[in-house]
């Protein structure tokens, strides 16, 4: 039985890098920048020789460690090809042929996408633990997703399973979502979509708000204020809370999972956001799914290399 | 390796067999009445006694049998225990023990949902076939529905998943579904529902159509009607199509199928109804998914006897 394993979250700007043992405890995490010149070709090779330094200075030898999984951001088959990382440079690149030819003593290499990565990282040791299957929105810029079943990570026929943030949930929109389409959750419920959600229903009311005086407010303005129990912040908050429950509400439909959790900047909100989602989710969930928990994340940015040393460990 | 496997669908009223090869030929097929009196208590006898009797016929020794697949009409667990089917008069029952004990010398037995199950059997021979993964949806008094991803049915964990008929697709709605919720898919697609429907578009609109001088109309009418130009079933169609496509496009978020099939008896409409489907889930699908196909059934009433053959098989 080896002893450790090892897990690379690569974002565009750095590169996430947990030593974990392989019973689970991370022993230890560290970040290196990442390179995007040359169409992201160093990428790999810098994280290989990131890890053989740690390795060297832990003096681990490389026959005791498990595997490396790693997560990217774009869409990947379950052969642990990546097609088309635009964030890192990348086209079409096999993941496992290049790590084992930068790092032979360490066979066992695994790629998934980085939000798919980060559910399952969350229903491991996160705000889904003791749950085998999930559904994880990621709040942010845009909205993400991972779809976790019995502790597998779903990536769908094209890539495109967890996309919950492009369900359609306003069919009436006129304005377009940046995936092309109109009316889907991200447009009203990322960390962006609020605020666009919340200027577009101060002109269209006359109701008072301090978000009337702010020359510019964020999700989190929207959020405290809705706590605080300014009228219009909460008018906003229910409504993208409508939306969000609306979306797991479809989601359970398909796959019934057994906790959903929202994480991403926006979900430091708190209850006071994943309260409005849980009680719209009953609303408009198939009776036997209403009751299924709406949680928060809770590993943060370290979700994404706790699911990339669960792909090792299984 | 062993030469038959028999799949058993169990209906309400009757329950259907087959014997196939362990090749998955389909060699017979027959049928028993469902007795439902006594809470069902004698559906599994029956079902045991009927089998025992046509191995008897066929001069198949129960050593030559590899298993026996059993869809019922309610919610099934991973260890092949069903939770209450209304139509059967079952409350709790472990399927596989109980035929365990029926046919000892018959140990590998599985139970599955008699959705899910046809969901199964299209995929493997039916209008899914070359395919890994679907969302099948029924169409039929109600909508029912069935997730297969990669050869395995997800039941859900309140065996909720594939309950397509139930997201949400208008939430202004003022009447009740079935369900006790407002605005699902099943009110305005299922055979009912669109005949719902049309009255409701009838009444609010001027325009002409053949539908208006028939005191009763089916949805059979309605897809021929739109099949010949009439000007108001085919707005009705189009309504209906694009709350079927909607939905499926949820279901491409969540998990991004292969492929989408229509079943039950408005499937019968064929290419006007999938056609219509596909253009509004196209529209609404996420980019990558956009043009997965959607096709209709193909094994009629048979295809929870394959689905049940096929959950031995595997």
């Amino acid at each position: 039985m080896k002893e450790y394993v090892i897990g690379v979250d690569v974002g565009g700007t750095t590169v996430k890098l947990g030593l974990f043992s392989t019973s689970g405890q991370l022993l230890e995490k560290w970040e290196i920048p990442t390179c995007t010149e040359q169409e992201g070709k160093k990428v790999l090779p810098d994280i290989a020789a990131s890890i053989e330094n740690k390795l060297k200075e832990k003096q681990i030898s490389h026959d005791n460690v498990e595997g490396i999984g790693i997560g990217v951001p774009g869409p990947v088959d379950s052969s642990n090809v990546v097609h088309k990382c635009i964030n890192l440079g990348w086209g079409v690149l096999n993941v496992k042929e290049e790590m084992n030819r930068l790092l032979p003593d360490i066979p066992k290499v695994a790629a998934g996408n980085d939000a798919n990565v980060a559910a399952l990282g969350e229903l491991w040791q996160g705000g889904g633990q003791g749950s085998r299957s999930t559904v994880m929105m990621t709040l942010g810029t845009g909205v993400g997703g991972g779809v976790v079943l019995d502790g597998r990570i779903i990536a769908g026929h094209n890539g495109g399973a967890g996309e919950i943030g492009h369900i359609t949930v306003e069919p009436q929109e006129t304005e377009l979502c940046a995936c092309g389409k109109k009316g889907c959750v991200e447009q009203y419920a990322s960390a962006n979509g609020i605020v666009r959600l919340a200027k577009r229903m101060l002109t269209q009311s006359d109701e008072p708000s301090a978000l009337r005086d702010m020359p510019q407010f964020t999700s989190k303005d929207i959020c405290e204020l809705a706590e605080q129990g300014d009228p219009m912040a909460t008018a906003i908050l229910e409504r993208c809370g409508e939306y969000l429950g609306r979306a797991l509400s479809c989601a359970s439909a398909v796959i019934d999972p057994d906790v959903f959790i929202i994480g991403g900047g926006m979900s430091r909100a708190g209850k006071v956001l994943t309260d409005v989602i849980q009680r719209h989710y009953s609303q408009y969930a198939f009776h036997v799914s209403a009751h299924t928990r709406v949680v928060t994340a809770r590993l943060g940015n370290d979700a994404g290399i706790y699911g990339c040393a669960k792909m090792i460990i299984e």
